[in-house]
């Protein structure tokens, strides 16, 4: 996968790109990272990038010209014929794992990352193929956000992930939380490890585990499980946790 | 305001802590960044910092004891009584914009960071005091998401911004998706800016604003609109959407 990221603070993006995972990801030649700096193809003496919005009031716009002529660009290396050009901005889509999945089989992603400055509406009509909000709330910019997005997609890339850290297995997947972990020791400052998990009956764990995994979603991220199938026992163990919270 | 973030992968910050406007905060003494490697912390010459799980399972499980400890040092020196403890994770609550406003007026946030593994159950429990997730999606470790914690709090800090970006202004703030945005040149390869905003009339540019804002929220942020009260003018342009939707 080649991932370009359009930015006018490529600076930030080095400590990120070339530790853990992403670097290791780009050494096995499994993805390849360039940060532009758009200000380099402002038309201009001054390399403006920005202007006043037209109609007036507070705060910049990002010029047209110098986007799409960043973009134009890394189009033309491009080995895929019709690359992602991915806009970060609080108006987006909102980031889930589902577009981590669709996104990770691309050949080429192009992000663009403005920075306190607004877009100028051209870009997102004939330039951008997704607009893309990792939440709802503020930032300085879309740096930090593109930087959440590209983590999310090259730990999906085949090869990428060792045993560390298997992509099954992590909250989101399942549909449900992650149930509690313990480690040594047994006992630290005087909190005790639960009993159960020191017993060796691995029936009794999983069944223990699959509760806490459960219980965690139902008292934390109840939407989540809006959308999940209880089996009966679930249901059950519901029906219990509800019965205790209204008495 | 103090910031200490507790990381394995310390190098991440660089890049992001030190460009732009959390630096500029740091210069002007609005914000202390302190990143601290909790494997400094553990214990025993290998300084190990994970173990496997009880009870069995993949994946590793951060240990107890180097948090705590680390935790305990960073606590030594703070100036505020009960500084919070930010422990990033997956199901944690999901962050919003009112989150950073609560954690804005803290004299001392203490960011807990892992990487890969898992958290020992007795660091939620006992140290930490809030859980926060930035979306339902998979990141490599707690390092980004902490990164978009601090700029969404620092930015909101006093005189930290200037007058490139006002928060008062951004979406999420008004509870509206932001209008489209337009700036020189009127034309740009033949896309053109809607000929209102360059007419002069600012009554006729602030309603094209206010309706268009209010369009692009109910075209894809139909949930926001749910916590919104309308004007009687304002829902007679929802009206006539639904209308052409539904025609």
């Amino acid at each position: 996968m080649k991932i370009d990221i359009l930015s006018l603070f490529p600076e930030m993006f080095e400590g990120v790109l070339y530790s853990s995972m992403l670097k290791k990801a780009a050494e096995k030649g499994k993805v390849e990272y360039n940060v532009v700096n758009f200000r380099d193809y402002a038309e201009g003496k001054h390399k403006t990038v920005d202007d006043y919005p037209y109609g007036g009031g507070a705060g910049m716009v990002l010029k047209p010209q110098p986007v799409f002529d960043a973009v134009d660009e890394v189009k033309k290396n491009s080995s895929s014929r019709s690359p992602r050009v991915i806009l970060m901005c609080p108006q987006g889509e909102r980031y889930t794992q589902k577009k981590a999945e669709e996104l990770a089989v691309e050949e080429h992603l192009i992000f663009i990352c403005g920075h306190y400055e607004g877009y100028d509406e051209r870009i997102r009509e004939q330039l951008v193929t997704d607009e893309i909000s990792i939440g709802d709330f503020v930032l300085t910019g879309g740096e930090l956000g593109a930087m959440v997005v590209v983590d999310s997609i090259v730990r999906l890339l085949p090869d990428v992930l060792g045993n560390e850290a298997s992509p099954v297995l992590d909250s989101f997947s399942s549909g449900l939380l992650e149930h509690p972990q313990y480690t040594r020791p047994a006992e630290f400052r005087g909190f005790k490890v639960p009993d159960i998990l020191l017993s060796g009956n691995h029936r009794l764990v999983d069944e223990w585990r699959d509760k806490e995994s459960l219980r965690r979603t139902w008292e934390r991220r109840p939407d989540l499980l809006e959308q999940y199938s209880l089996t009966e026992r679930q249901k059950s163990w519901v029906n219990e946790w509800e019965k205790e919270r209204d008495s």
